[in-house]
């Protein structure tokens, strides 16, 4: 957590989160209202904070990982511009470390070139919508990060992933599995293009895929930027 | 700057970095020995990180935003692996907030959506590479975010970013323009794909282009999830 969150947390009066998000910050609470909400309630969340937010309360909506990727940051603006101009709270989103970085830290240094941010997650977008994206990046040979790559309920589309990376990369290509990135429980994994679905992968993975040039040398991966060494 | 990377640099006896981010942290250097080079240098300042860091010494190798997006950490865990594994030193990479979170914050909420990070920067990629690149990003609807965007010498590679996108994408499509996000000159502008070439981009520049969906409301920009609200 950056200092500019920390801040934020600490001047405000009412904190919004969902409920595993505000046990992780609990020393930060005491004195403060909060409204906690299970998962899948992001509306109702950020609706109850735009509405304390209307009756003169300063309030933080918090988030893990950077709540300008795929957070809060959206809902919460589209939210609050449903309102006349005049009456609206002044927003301020504080960039955090996205999944992405975090997980690109621990195994090693995967993003020195070009990448695309997929979620595989179809609640919200057309499946359609995603294999074509899914498709171009391999294409055009970024690094893939995945998120949202598997459920319980939802196992297909990382295979399709596999199938579609493989007609444009190596079945050697290198692919990261991380976990709980930057939490106690974080655990990683490297893998091929050809094996990685055969690994653990849930709904709190992020998965790295290289690019042609990316390689794993004494335990991480990097992709590299192209400098003559 | 996170606790974790302050730490890291506390706990070093040599920081290594570009001469401008040493100014920035000169409340952290008293008592530590300093090895700063000038841009372009990349090479010789991780190089001497290494030698710094198998003499024994701790070293920290500081980095703006994230190092590990296009930053630092790819170069020094290549230049290490030069060495055999068994006196090679132990490297941490240490994640920041990367350039595009810092961006998409003072922007509003662009990353609601999937999305493709390139660097316009052919030093070290072919122009073909990154051209495919922004093609692929652009049939994909990604949200596309640039890095170097644009410097002294190079100015036509923004104009084939615009041409190539308003090929799939309407000439109203929002892109913003952020300058020094999270510094003390931080500035943005809000443009269209039509337009956008017209404002003032340099090498401080990052650029986010919208997707299909992207909207301006109340000088924000939001790429909505795809909540029906």
């Amino acid at each position: 957590m950056t200092p500019r969150a920390r801040q934020a947390i600490e001047c405000a009066e009412v904190i919004v989160g969902y409920d595993t998000y505000l046990d992780l910050i609990q020393d930060l609470l005491p004195g403060k209202d909060t409204i906690g909400t299970g998962m899948m309630q992001e509306i109702d969340r950020c609706q109850a904070a735009v509405e304390q937010a209307m009756s003169g309360k300063q309030v933080a909506v918090i988030s893990s990982g950077d709540p300008g990727v795929y957070g809060m940051a959206g809902l919460v603006l589209e939210l609050v511009s449903k309102y006349p101009a005049t009456v609206q709270p002044e927003v301020n989103v504080v960039p955090g470390i996205s999944a992405v970085s975090a997980a690109a830290a621990v195994l090693g240094a995967p993003l020195m070139h070009d990448f695309a941010v997929i979620s595989l997650s179809d609640l919200l977008t057309p499946w359609e919508v995603i294999e074509k994206r899914i498709e171009m990046a391999a294409a055009g040979d970024f690094v893939i990060a995945i998120y949202n790559p598997k459920s319980i309920r939802r196992t297909s589309q990382i295979e399709t992933v596999r199938r579609v990376a493989l007609k444009h990369r190596g079945p050697d290509t290198p692919v990261g599995i991380v976990h709980h990135a930057t939490r106690a429980k974080e655990d990683m994994t490297l893998s091929t293009l050809d094996n990685f679905t055969n690994e653990h992968i849930d709904m709190f993975s992020l998965v790295l895929i290289g690019n042609s040039q990316t390689y794993v040398a004494d335990g991480k991966m990097v992709t590299p930027r192209g400098y003559r060494l």
